[in-house]
């Protein structure tokens, strides 16, 4: 049996802080490795995003099976466990490349519960995005709200 | 409200094929959009499968938490909706980038079929990885099977 690489972030990753959502620190490489994989979390979000955002804004017409499926996605996301990605010193001013602040880690509740309103926001809309253009607006809010209350205290502006 | 980006892809890939998990074609940025998008679903399977792989073949100790924790990931990301990825003309030899081959698009129901495979496989796993180091060595067959039946019809070797 060959399994998928990324084995060493995997295995190195491993000292977690419990209930904070935060892990200990780890050495630069496997910071590199952390921040990519976050990056690729929230592309995941971002394509997702995208079709929603734009139906909601009137930029292409309602479909209420792409609605439907991209909020699916949302919420699958959003329920995805991130402990493991937020190891320690893998924020400004430690480590490039990344627009997280090391504020995560002096807020690891905080933090947590940011990504808790998103699993909340994305659940709500995921209840609804299929029954129409005003019942996916009306959910939508709620998401954007989630998305920008973590981004504005937790993420550098550039 | 300002959504994230990405907006092309979600906008121009919405002509669906329903129930055959592939969509209709797309321009060539787009293409690039949806090869990258598969490469962050991969990645982010990479990263939950690491620690799993290294626990089942004793490379790191089994750890209840993380891998009960790894294998929910793995279950809500393969329950993502894949339609959106995979718009005909974006794998060899129409797209660079990418190692999804042609017979996927000759194949639909069957490269859906091996999705679905994987959905399977990763519930079985997240049902039993937290029980102890035999369970989950014994699921883990279930998910490497899943991914390699894919991978050796529908993904180039190099």
């Amino acid at each position: 049996m060959k399994f998928m690489s990324l084995t060493i972030a995997g295995a190195t990753a491993l000292g977690l802080i419990a209930g904070t959502m935060v892990a200990a620190p780890v050495a630069a490489q496997d910071a590199e490795a952390l921040i990519n994989i976050r990056k690729a979390h929230m592309r995941l979000n971002g394509f997702n995003i995208g079709p929603l955002g734009a139906m909601a804004q009137g930029d292409i017409p309602y479909d209420a099976e792409v609605a439907a499926a991209s909020a699916a996605n949302l919420a699958a996301i959003a329920s995805i466990d991130q402990t493991r990605y937020w190891a320690e010193g893998t924020g400004r001013p430690d480590a490039e490349n990344t627009r997280a602040l090391a504020a995560i880690w002096e807020n690891p509740d905080d933090f947590r519960a940011k990504q808790d309103g998103l699993v909340t926001a994305t659940a709500a809309l995921a209840d609804v995005a299929g029954n129409g253009l005003e019942a996916l607006q009306g959910a939508m809010g709620g998401v954007g709200g989630a998305c920008g209350a973590c981004h504005r205290t937790y993420r550098a502006e550039q």
